[in-house]
């Protein structure tokens, strides 16, 4: 059977190497897999809106051109992707990686949850949307491996 | 005009009065709207898979059970909903409220956000997705009245 | 046959009769529509932002704010309507009208235009996509009056 | 991560050069863009029906034909872009500028909207529908560079 | 269980009176249908355009305005109907009632033909899309009536 | 909160009395639910076709006309319905049940399968598209009554 | 600009030479065309499920089979296309066309229709809902290469 | 013409050699067919969500996991395929090969079944929801070489 590319796109945490981990995890196994992501730049994400469409003085509406903008990329990205990881850390609220869910599970692309076991209750809605839950981004990659060639570790 | 009646979803925060003020102003003012909302019993809702599916030991599962018998309720009176309002309180980490907002968004369901101004900075993409932003029930009250009968306070 | 009640929405110009020459012709003829409008109230419309959400300087913001609020409004109505009326007169440049028809156009909704014939070719894109252009509002009472009950002038 | 090619439909004005130099600046930028637009040339494009498929002395059917004809063009690229870049320039009516935003926003496309301030509020349905609001064709590439690469100027 | 209306569309021949005996047939049966149709009145269907909207001397574009004008019938009917019944007869070409099948068939609503075996091999394809093919009115009340109730005759 | 009428599918076994169980205790709890089903007296559902639309010898496409006769109720039923519950006895294949299962959830509808655990390893792949599993009639009465009213056993 | 490919599904009669014509011209014009269409080989097609899936003596069942066989191509082919193209000749009832026609459009898909003017008045709903009339093949392609480059002959 | 590849998901029947002859008899043919299935390596299927994610005891969530791990394959490949081809073999219950017709046939990918006759009654639904039966893999090789080329054996 010829190979198919798989698109995964990996939303939530940015003070991690969770996507790294999983981008070399795929290489070094071969796997046939466009990642994507939104934009991982903290500083640059938060100017995204007045970096490009001029100052903007108000917090709120500063943080709105740039969620716009920001949206530009995620949107197309996770509508474009065959799988979406989600990603919850340990700090920071992420109500965006867990809107990127929420998103994703409404037009039925499967959902995989990456987040440690003491965030199993606060998240138990996400991860009932999603297809997997992993504690590792290694655990991502096996189940990645799985998913395209059939192989278990 | 005939007056129909808008279905309207109360998405999140569990633990203040904000559906009941909502609730309450809305009938003040005489609006027709049909309010839904996911179960806010914290207690039934965490045994809501067990209390009626069966014993189950391992936390992650029992939640998982519970999830899966709450999101019939939440995602059936989403789709249904002709708005959703999603409110963010101060406590908890309420990532099952962002999943309801990216849920709703991706089903173009209009949403309203209702938060302080605390939160913006941690809520603009979700913000971004929503057509309002209110600070405090009473300006949902005043949103609703405004869409439903094209009258301001 | 048992009778249907179709939903209608009128889109467009807010300064003339328009919208009450169509509902007062439908109701002579005892046509079977409820009818759905944006708020035509032109200053309420302009305020329905800051009027609900609280105050904004900046004028921009001011007019996002607000067309959030009638989006909310608008899309919903258009959404749930069975045919959508777009009026182009002569003043203003209405581009909210012709946003309407695009919009209804690509949700399937059989659209209706209603201008003078001096707006033909400036409005040719929007004409096609219709599936009919009146002159008066009184033709478009016939064509609903055709449409529900098969019967001609 | 592999570079994927964004699809851009740049929509509206066509007696300035902001096509050009939006393709200008990308082309510079090294952004991956396949862009598309409706036919430019404004005696072709009202020609287009009786050009091809034969004359038509009424003026409005001579127009209907000709809108058809281009509709199959720019209904099918709007929906095959990514992103719709619509401009407002300060002649004419450009009432298909805005039937293209109501078309692409219905599909969930995310827009870009690009005009000046004096236009702000007759257009604030339209850019409140839009994920950014630019001024100048600069900042459309700048937007495009920061979705795409994640790079601010 | 409660007994739902069930809204059948009757798509076709207009010159035999096979609509009156399925309904007759369905109101003895006591079954809860809402039928819905075009326009069977032949002379009114033709000048449905020019009737309502103004004359035109071309006759393409007198059938053009005529059939868009039946089209705001027509396919908001099909769309909000259950079951769409296809008849054809042995006069004229018929090709608007394939056509609705073709737009039923796509929408997925299910199709019931109705049609003499002489005509089987030229409807093949259109058969195949359906549920059911029948050769009498009778018939068709008959698979109405199962359907609905569960009753054979 | 105004209480909604919620419609639920029975979908599966026919041998057994658990529709009737489910609808006991779904009354019994006062719970504003409308059931619907396929029909449910085998010898009537096996003759659907040749009992409305004639006779037919060959075994295959009798069969082929009832499933036909069977689908448009089933799917139509299928489709208007908030939640299927899906049924799996202990005998006969029951390959329309987990048919019916992934036509629900392709069409996003909530599922709840109904089986015992002997059942577990071979419908494992359906009970992961569902939202709840189920064991007994009152445990689907359990997990109607909290889904609408919030109140656990 | 990159030159998109652009998918040109070509139905209906295949007993005259108009998609050779209109092949012939497009490569001579060289645009970037992708044809499909139904298996054009009257004896071919007639014998799609008894050439494939075994013999069957009943001509209704003989030709369910071949019907069957056939739309896995024209179904799947239909909405692969950009745009569908549908031509009627003088023979035949050509009722497959036209269903061809109404299921494109209920896709969305763009439709040109190809027949003399004589068939005007029976296919005026097709025509309605197709983008364009053409009499001539060569005016398909006058229109394909309008569509695609935006030059008139 | 071109020829396009086809993307072709062959799920069901795991113990016997139907997708080897099938993708023989395609590759002899020169067929340009892409092919998927799910994992058919029945103990690495089994294991699917413990081998990537971790121990779990319960059968039944050991279940669950693995299919919730298998379904990211499957329902990703069944929506990205053209044709999906299901086999029903002569062991096992099968019910998610009954599953996977019931998800395709609802998201409206022609379905092709592949089963011996003994088994066409407790079939029958199923084979209605598809567009051929066949009975050996050879004649899904004949209908794929009509479908994609247009030729009969």
């Amino acid at each position: 059977m010829a190979e198919r590319t798989w698109g995964v796109y990996l939303s939530g945490e940015i003070h991690s190497d969770w996507r790294e981990r999983i981008e070399a995890g795929t290489r070094e196994a071969g796997l046939p897999v466009d990642f994507s992501a939104p934009v991982t730049d903290h500083a640059a994400s938060d100017d995204a809106g007045t970096g490009t469409l001029g100052e903007e003085s108000t917090p709120f509406w500063r943080d709105h051109m740039g969620a716009g903008v920001n949206a530009i990329r995620t949107q197309t990205l996770i509508r474009a992707a065959d799988i979406v990881v989600v990603r919850f850390g340990d700090k920071y609220r992420q109500w965006n990686a867990a809107f990127d869910a929420g998103f994703a599970a409404a037009l039925d692309k499967p959902v995989i949850t990456l987040h440690d076991t003491e965030l199993d209750h606060a998240l138990k809605e996400v991860d009932r949307a999603a297809e997997a839950t992993a504690r590792t981004a290694e655990q991502v990659v096996d189940v990645l491996r799985y998913v395209i060639r059939g192989e278990l570790p």
